[in-house]
């Protein structure tokens, strides 16, 4: 049987380079080679050692290494040529991270994969923000999900989490803003507490916390972009400046 | 104004302190006193300098530790005492952890708090388990929740996710699997795939992975006990003693 490298498939977490874990560290400093995506910010680039070789597969990558079949194949190929390959993911390989499918792909060509698991921003970006996804009295369970299907719909399973109790985390959503903002609307929930995240642990973060009925104008104010987290949910009515916001309404 | 030592609200992860992350490791370095739970791995803790004045101040501490409005008490007073307290949960301290409400806690009387988050042990558990909370064709969300109300009753969001196609995640719900599995049973989802996991990412790590009609069995088997984490979805199937034995099954 032909012998491979390893290959690592780690977490990077929400942006912060010191949110990296120890284990993840450890193994970039011995790394032949690091295949990383947009998520991943340069300012944790920067902190491993320039010896490895280094490849920008993200969606947003040059042409050739931009679909998942490509970024697989190059994983192999890098695994036949080196001991230690890293293939580094923002926030955590295993949530909406496509690293099942190329650990997957690795183990069926009989490469040695090991995952290193990552904070994911579901639940760390609106922690830095102080809101919890979860807390007596307000919330008792959480629901990830992205905002769209596979063929770029609205993911139907949001008008099922608006019709429930528990925090919703929608990653990569904010083209979806207004409809998600017209289904809560629709079901009456126009004054739900919400809050957009962009750049989540990060020196230039910044957010919009509001109702659903005004959360529009506070993205725009704010001038957030994507990518960014959409937080719903009475949580979010926990944050300072929600707080804020009530009172002033309240006082005009 | 009165001049307080600052609280570190850190997430010391799954168990494996390798999986804490760099900015935790360097607060615990530093730190006077460290107040930790039951859910911290001794493990994590021997790999910090004995400096640091410990308090154990989980559920399963000494009585007098051991609710929340002490530990409450404990960290204000150790906050008037000494220039860096860490106050160290298992998993995330915003996911299910309390960490929320010493936060405030700690907000009204003045003292500054950061949040290091942690690897929440919803996603990372089943991932070192090779099963990956969403993956495309399987689920495109998970739902993360505790199994039991604060009144000690199964939680009624339980019967609502078993509708939806998104990944379940129990945590702290071993005692119920009972009633989960009856639930599934009664809506005609027996053969549902769902995993029990123990001291995820531990050394001591056990899991059982079967059909909802076979899960209690498969725990009993193999010895597990609380706490645990309960996965329950297609994803389930993706995990490779599940497919051996599907392919029993079918042979016997």
């Amino acid at each position: 049987m032909k012998r491979y490298g390893k290959v690592y498939i780690v977490g990077a977490g929400p942006g912060d380079p010191e949110l990296l874990t120890m284990k993840a560290y450890k193994v970039l400093l011995k790394a032949d080679v690091i295949l990383h995506d947009a998520l991943v910010d340069d300012s944790l680039l920067e902190m491993i050692p320039k010896k490895a070789q280094r490849y920008f597969v993200g969606k947003r990558a040059a042409r050739h290494y931009s679909t998942q079949a490509a970024t697989n194949e190059l994983l192999f190929d890098c695994a036949k040529k080196h001991e230690v390959v890293v293939r580094l993911k923002g926030g955590d390989p295993f949530v909406f991270g496509r690293g099942f499918e190329e650990h997957r792909f690795l183990q069926e060509r009989n490469v040695a994969v090991e995952i290193i698991p990552g904070i994911s921003s579901c639940t760390a970006v609106p922690e830095l923000q102080k809101v919890p996804v979860t807390c007596r009295g307000y919330s008792r369970s959480f629901w990830v999900m992205t905002a769209t299907t596979k063929s770029g719909k609205i993911n139907p399973e949001i008008s099922v989490a608006a019709g429930t109790k528990a925090t919703l985390v929608i990653l990569m959503g904010l083209r979806k803003l207004r409809k998600i903002v017209k289904l809560y609307q629709e079901i009456g929930q126009s004054e739900m507490p919400v809050m957009v995240i962009q750049n989540g642990s990060l020196a230039n973060e910044r957010s919009a916390v509001s109702t659903m009925s005004n959360i529009e104008r506070a993205v725009l104010k704010n001038g957030l972009s994507t990518p960014a987290i959409i937080v719903i949910g009475e949580v979010v009515s926990l944050h300072p400046e929600f707080v804020i916001q009530e009172a002033v309404k309240i006082a005009s």
